[in-house]
């Protein structure tokens, strides 16, 4: 089950973070060195529950982006392993206490650490590693990197009670819609790539640069992770088909579906997700509204806009292997829905 | 219900936190200024969510004491008020995520946020309430205060973990308990009373001094908490008698009581607490075992042993009126049982 999404014309090449993975491959040991480590407790549960997300296989693309911005500037030192770090553990942080209030079983294919630990550990455990998060940070000493990633923690959980308090609204908008993911995906994606100029030292012109790529490059991938919720490769993904439906999410390709609608189509998104009925069969119902209404390749299209942005905000960058790197996780974040 | 506590002979002058209050009132009113400016958003439902706990008349001790211990030092600035600020934001987020841990119905007489706005919203609130507090202590701009604040909000988070994989288990040691007061209460306390000396740029000495009353402090105020669940003015502050033992926590009543105790009476606190069996009856067993073996007197007891290292920690300290409201918060905090 799920929908065929259309690749946009005439980009064939497929994209790959293969080139970005390869640049950074020798301070991501750093940084695996250093989440064990900063992951590590006497009280046992705190390094099981940790450990269980963080081997998970997630492409940890967050902290490749604070080194690749640190690394291009030609830094050399180990504050950018201890940011990169730190983006880590903020982000696992984040996904503990999501599942608990999503109440999800599984997440990339595997049973979610509530499911094993309860929703007491993953709140608690998520506290912990927020907390070496900021000890880390402090550790760095830069008051310009603090700042950025403590603004971004108070953003992204504003934007979590934002999503929560429009969920199960089919009257959200467009705009609120991308409130939500600004602040909740694109904010840690902008942080993170703004604090290696930091550390570098950079002009502020780099510094604008790192953080406008970071934050269009986060609003682009989470309106793919969106699209993905309803068809193409979402299985590979470990993700299900219809989590999103199942929950009552309102994202992009239900907001387009919904607002393209006949009257009785409306009446139907309202039952299904206001109301909670979705069911296998309004889930089939629903993929068949999105794919008449071109939903997904209009959310697909949304964040080809945002990548286009991405990409001219390192354009003016002088070339070298990290800024093409850099281009090539964009279209790799949207080319993945294929 | 619950037990009478006996006073300790010869103490019977009533210690207030009166001349603390009185003393910081200028500060506090600067506080709640902050408090009200930094917990609002244009998510609705964040500032009513804070709100509703930040109003529900705590003592504020906690920021009462970084006021005083940076005043005390002649610190005359703002980076009191704000690291005061970020200790109440810190502790708000951990009473949010406590409550929802320990699926807490009521809080000082008042139904809990997560009775009202849910478990979500108790969660994702109090991650945007730390992400204030941090975002508070970078404006300071003291690395040392946030190297304090951060690794307390660590040690706390590594303490309530500690306390959920002990929970409920009846060969928990007085030491496992110490160690968990330590971290999840004490912890916060010596955080609180440590900075204050740190932006008044004392020497070392103040610094310790300061960090050890506020720990000895901590450790005494929740033996004593932990002590007014079982009898005391339990009531009058909101407190049902018997919530912890409901809930199957193990503090040092219980532990005295059990380790005192017959094998039968063992088997009985094994089925009540490991078991779940905590019926009215089994609590008014539980209570007169309590009292048989002068649990209470001695939790008590052990809170003065603390006390009296918090007052010998302040000792060297030049007199003043700060010095003298320091010293009295620790007798009504150990005095409020009665």
């Amino acid at each position: 089950m799920g929908v065929v999404i259309p690749l946009e014309e005439g980009k064939n090449k497929q994209a790959s973070v293969k080139p970005l993975v390869d640049l950074t491959k020798a301070d991501m040991e750093r940084v695996n060195q250093l989440i064990l480590s900063r992951a590590g407790s006497d009280v046992q549960m705190i390094p099981e529950v940790a450990n269980h997300l963080i081997s998970s296989g997630g492409k940890r693309l967050r902290p490749m982006l604070t080194l690749a911005s640190a690394a291009m500037f030609g830094y050399e030192g180990d504050a950018h392993v201890k940011l990169a770090t730190s983006v880590e553990f903020m982000h696992t942080a984040t996904l503990l206490h999501d599942d608990v209030v999503d109440e999800s079983d599984l997440r990339r294919g595997k049973s979610t650490a509530r499911m094993i630990w309860g929703n007491q550990a993953s709140v608690l455990v998520g506290d912990f590693l927020l907390g070496q998060a900021f000890r880390m940070m402090v550790d760095v000493g830069s008051l310009e990197a603090l700042d950025v990633l403590s603004t971004a923690a108070s953003v992204i959980a504003e934007g979590e009670v934002l999503q929560l308090s429009v969920a199960k609204n089919m009257e959200t908008t467009e705009d609120d819609y991308l409130q939500v993911i600004r602040a909740k995906t694109a904010a840690l994606f902008a942080a993170a790539a703004e604090v290696g100029p930091i550390v570098a030292r950079t002009d502020k012109a780099g510094r604008n640069a790192l953080k406008s790529y970071g934050m269009n490059l986060g609003l682009a991938f989470q309106l793919v992770d969106d699209a993905l919720d309803y068809g193409g490769k979402a299985a590979d993904l470990g993700k299900n088909v219809g989590d999103d439906f199942r929950e009552g999410k309102i994202t992009l390709p239900v907001i387009l579906a919904y607002r393209r609608g006949t009257p009785d189509e409306r009446a139907f998104w309202r039952d299904a997700i206001e109301g909670g009925n979705s069911s296998e069969e309004n889930l089939e119902k629903a993929l068949g509204l999105i794919t008449r209404y071109g939903s997904l390749a209009d959310t697909i299209a949304r964040a080809n806009h945002y990548g286009t942005i991405a990409r001219d905000a390192l354009a003016p960058l002088p070339q070298s292997a990290w800024k093409t790197a850099l281009m090539e996780v964009i279209d790799f974040s949207i080319q993945r829905v294929n």
